[in-house]
């Protein structure tokens, strides 16, 4: 355990990877809209939701990532799943605080405490329009993981990421950024040419991809875009279509089913 | 107080205005190492020393500002400090959640929902980099402000706003998102001729300026540079050049002196 803890994030995840023999990170994001009935209404239902969660995936995932947006959204309570949901998860396998935050130095450095210290999460999600300076206080966490946002999942990407090859220029940058090795990237699954092209200007950077499932991105196209020459280099998150699998009862067994098809087909992909 | 809560956040912020003669928001961002010894240490400091700048400050400001950092960064403390904060505040003041949030718009949905619903914030600050799909959902409150991250005022500015013009292409862009007549944009004093540019490309949208005092922005310029034709249509804010006037048991007094003076200055440079 105290070796987990003071461990480097990315070696943290190599070794949660190798241990459960995937690259699949499942995206623990109760929307409180779709719990399962039994939870529904409850103060404690998202945290009652990802537990039966963590207990049936805990042998096929990499990494949890926790998006803060679905806990912040309930208020207390929210929070309190929040915390508590990190408790619930093995020490062994690293937590993305996926909190896109972003401001500049001084500010940065208390949401950069807010994330490490307080909560305690392995890696965070940092949005890069703000520059580099933004980013440092999360980098300067030298064995914290930071996951740029390079070229999202969503339409809206389109607007400003792709215009001048925007995205490229921040891969570029999150390199020169890299000094202690633990900078990545947030690439989607929805745009594979572009990932390629990402993959190509970051040669060593790894990936945090999401986009597959509900979103509609293939992961077996996503792994042969986000490979790297000797190692996978990526992770790939599922969040809706793995928590969602089933409305009923038997949610947890659907999830379960639907993580296991999951990373064999990444596994499939890499041959 | 009804009134002042069901009434659209810019016509707020003017009836503010206009009853204080001022233009100024003070920026509510209390960093624990920075408090004044009489509150260091104590779970409620935040909070006191947001009361007494409140009390001190209240006549002379058109907005608050709470930057979410500060508050996030010590834990359940912070967080009660910043919904209780909200409470201590005139309902005749507009706030503004300095909160820089975004992600893809399912997820956008729930941020939208902890900022204006749980917290009930007035206005928030948006980041644009996932594009029009990820600031819809905050937009969609017709009646709350959304300003939306142009031109920061950090020097990491320059890494991607400035390249290629990407923060007009954000101010053209938000002019086409603002249906509702709710969209403003972040743009800071440190770079007065691009603020200018700005205004040109924006006529229409009402800018949140912050970079005055500590980061060196100067109130006169950006007042000259971010007004409209026929209004003002900005508000300046300034932090830590009040919070901080004084470290000593004065720090209110001279919070309040340090705030009458960047008023009075922003006053003058209107002519």
């Amino acid at each position: 355990m105290a070796q987990a803890e003071t461990m480097n994030y990315f070696e943290k995840l190599a070794m949660a990877s190798e241990r459960s023999q995937s690259l699949l990170c499942v995206g623990l994001d109760p929307d409180p809209a779709r719990l399962p009935r039994a939870f529904q209404g409850r103060p404690d239902g998202q945290l009652l939701f990802n537990r039966a969660l963590i207990e049936a995936t805990q042998d096929l995932v990499c990494a949890y990532k926790l998006n803060f947006a679905f806990y912040e959204a309930t208020g207390w309570n929210g929070l309190t799943a929040l915390s508590e949901t990190l408790r619930a998860i093995s020490p062994e396998i690293p937590v993305i605080a996926d909190a896109k935050r972003n401001d500049i130095d001084s500010t940065a450095e208390q949401y950069a405490r807010a994330v490490f210290q307080w909560l305690g999460f392995d890696a965070v999600t940092v949005n890069p329009y703000l520059g580099g300076d933004s980013l440092a206080p999360f980098l300067a966490y030298g064995h914290k993981g930071v996951y740029v946002l390079c070229m999202t999942s969503n339409p809206g990407a389109a607007d400003f990421q792709v215009p001048n090859g925007l995205y490229l220029r921040v891969a570029e940058k999150a390199r020169q950024w890299n000094a202690c090795g633990n900078c990545g990237l947030v690439v989607g699954a929805t745009r594979p040419e572009q990932m390629a092209a990402v993959r190509r200007a970051a040669p060593d950077l790894p990936f945090l991809v999401p986009g597959v499932g509900a979103q509609g991105g293939s992961a077996a196209d996503a792994a042969a875009a986000a490979r790297m020459e000797d190692r996978p280099g990526f992770i790939i998150n599922a969040s809706r279509s793995i928590l969602y699998a089933s409305p009923g009862g038997d949610f947890a067994e659907a999830a379960r089913r639907e993580a296991v098809r999951l990373r064999d087909e990444i596994r499939s992909a890499l041959g």
